[in-house]
């Protein structure tokens, strides 16, 4: 078999140990400040059917450009999920015995088909919270609360969460008379990447007037509407996020918040509300809004909303930022000194473990020489000598200062306890 | 959408909250106790390239009965993995400065396109505990005893591990003159689920003289091998079953083992030892064995060993036999007798979540009466009322006792801490 396909496919990856252990970290940390908030945890099928999936923002069969879609041997036409939110939204429409607010985290892997680059992969874990049957903003402001205790508790310090409303932005562009708004939304969305000048162009080209794209401009990078506040949609979205804002200062984390009105948040399912979680020079590590149409198109009109976090991101900015602190759990190993006290050693070692303690003996027959090489990355060695077995005693050696002292085997689990 | 379209895919299942919590618990148990023994995590991708799926037991193309197979966008073969054994394969050959032995878990998701049944689903959880680099037996029973005290941890006390060894009834089924052996051992596998009956019929049905039949069923049933056992093949697999055993005992996890030569685990890539963990009446959930040639498919020839646990039957069974104990976290439930302290039940609810406490509010505008009847689940209900405020403090309900209280706010955290 060639090298080449002993790597994962195409914008996949693995996870090696030291990795793994990142993610699980980061898992653990979010799943704890979920539960706290009152989540509960979900877990759906890798893939669904295809018609669910397909049903995201009308596109349809289109939607299979974007991720990896297959059939099964039945001819049933299946799709890896791309997200967290449809199948969530599957459950509550075929559950409604369910309580509401049904307020569920997931943290899993999602899939899609985009073209990989820096941070960003094909296969790729989120971490979800989602809200309900709940109307109500205080329900975004317990989203955006557990985000950002999840962001400080994994040691953030920079990161904002950027603020829009639908209502608004197309409230504005109505009152400005362009009609078939969606279509500049996208362009509209880039403004963080593209800037003024690229938006401009891309607007011009889309047949705007350059008198309705300075209007545009003017509103959102100034925040400057003039007139064209007027509209009841317009000012309806405002007053939605004065009131969030003044909630989550009852939460403490107004900080983090601010508006932008160029969010859009392109294709997806949004209604009202929506979100950009960015760290830095906006790196984006997270989103969400407020999708309260999405579950009616498969069952009874409920009320949603929900952030998620992109935590291959996380990861790997909180490798840079080097948040991850070095706290390995303590590991003991158990080094025969001849092959004779070989059983003895397994069984010291089975003993500790008794205890609770991380122990690992010699699976290589190797010479004590050998096995104290090893172990240079463990905390402790205890050497079992035939002697020293004797006395029902082993030497124990702290590696991290190199000495050694005699020890009675029935006290070990205590030492290190 | 119709109904039908709301279920899961053919095969697949949701886990809703309680299901889920159940899952997770068992995920922390096994996860706690690899990482006791040493084992340390590893994640691959959900899916990987054909040509790896294909490699198993020489199945090539065939391999595409039994698994998810699809192509990407760019015509790339791609199969959702079957197991957890051949990504790890494929990662020890690609990352040859991976230090020996090498000792991971993983506990995720596998797929195989099976007929679904009772215990049986298209997509399954496995925990898989895998020592790759020595071909020491101690580190056969390293697996077997994490396994053993994975399941005592979960509550299992019935539980049974089958051991047999390839070379056994290899060497003995060469001994008695049969060649091509291997079309005989899928039958021989069966003798747990059809019977002595059942495997004589499908013998004779592949021409095997009646009096081999014979030799066999004396063998596999009551273990009487007779001049049979004298081939070199034959003693050197009873010779690493005794010795196995011997260490066992250092684990203290011999009485679960026994032998059946019987097993021999069908077409997988198993060379020597091979397992099977059973509860009850032969409910296998989990099994393993020794694969020392399988890595060499990829990379250099690596001895390996390991066990996989089927979380999903596990989970079931522990149902069944009620071996979750009902051990919830507290919650608490913060209810505001009139709208206008709303905004302070967020806080005090904040406050309490700063402290670690798992708590709740009202996210759906509900009249006290109504989040009381919601509350009704909760541990502690803290009721905030205009009055009691005004007085630094609210009425706490133990919803278990149903008395109330009058307590400081300020000390809330405290009394629930």
């Amino acid at each position: 078999m060639v090298m080449r396909e002993l790597q994962p496919p195409k914008g996949t990856r693995d996870f090696l140990p030291e990795k793994a252990r990142k993610l699980q970290k980061i898992i653990e940390i979010c799943k704890s400040v979920f539960e706290k908030y009152g989540f509960s945890p979900l877990y759906t099928p890798a893939f669904e059917n295809f018609s669910l999936l397909s049903a995201k923002g009308g596109l349809g069969e289109a939607v299979k450009d974007e991720i990896y879609y297959f059939k099964d041997k039945a001819q049933r036409e299946l799709g890896l999920r791309f997200d967290l939110t449809m199948p969530l939204a599957r459950i509550v429409a075929a559950n409604p015995q369910l309580q509401k607010p049904f307020k569920r985290y997931s943290i899993d892997r999602v899939w899609r088909y985009d073209n990989p680059q820096k941070l960003r992969y094909r296969e790729f874990w989120q971490a979800d919270i989602d809200i309900v049957g709940s109307a109500s903003l205080e329900a975004d402001a317990e989203c955006l609360a557990a985000v950002c205790e999840c962001l400080e508790k994994l040691g953030f310090e920079d990161f904002k969460i950027r603020v829009s409303n639908r209502k608004i932005i197309e409230g504005f562009i109505e009152s400005i008379g362009i009609k078939n708004s969606s279509d500049i939304f996208n362009t509209i969305d880039k403004l963080n990447k593209i800037g003024e000048s690229g938006v401009t162009k891309e607007l011009l080209e889309k047949k705007i007037d350059a008198s309705k794209i300075k209007m545009i401009m003017n509103f959102i990078i100034r925040n400057e509407a003039g007139p064209f506040a007027a509209s009841e949609r317009f000012q309806s979205g405002m007053n939605e996020i004065e009131y969030l804002f003044d909630i989550m200062n009852n939460f403490e984390y107004r900080k983090y918040l601010e508006k932008d009105f160029s969010l859009v948040r392109g294709l997806e399912y949004y209604t009202s509300l929506v979100y950009e979680i960015s760290v830095g020079l906006n790196v984006s590590i997270g989103g969400g809004g407020r999708y309260d149409s999405l579950i009616g198109l498969f069952g009874k009109e409920t009320p949603a909303t929900g952030i998620s976090l992109g935590l291959d991101r996380i990861l790997e900015i909180m490798e840079e930022k080097k948040l991850f602190k070095e706290k390995k759990e303590m590991n003991i190993f158990i080094a025969a000194a001849s092959d004779s006290v070989r059983s003895e050693a397994v069984g010291i070692c089975q003993k500790l473990r008794g205890a609770g303690l991380r122990s690992e003996f010699d699976l290589m027959s190797r010479s004590l020489a050998k096995q104290m090489e090893y172990a240079q990355n463990f905390d402790f060695v205890v050497i079992v000598g035939e002697k020293e077995l004797k006395k029902k005693s082993a030497k124990l050696r702290d590696m991290r200062t190199g000495k050694e002292k005699l020890v009675k085997i029935a006290n070990l689990a205590k030492i290190f306890g």
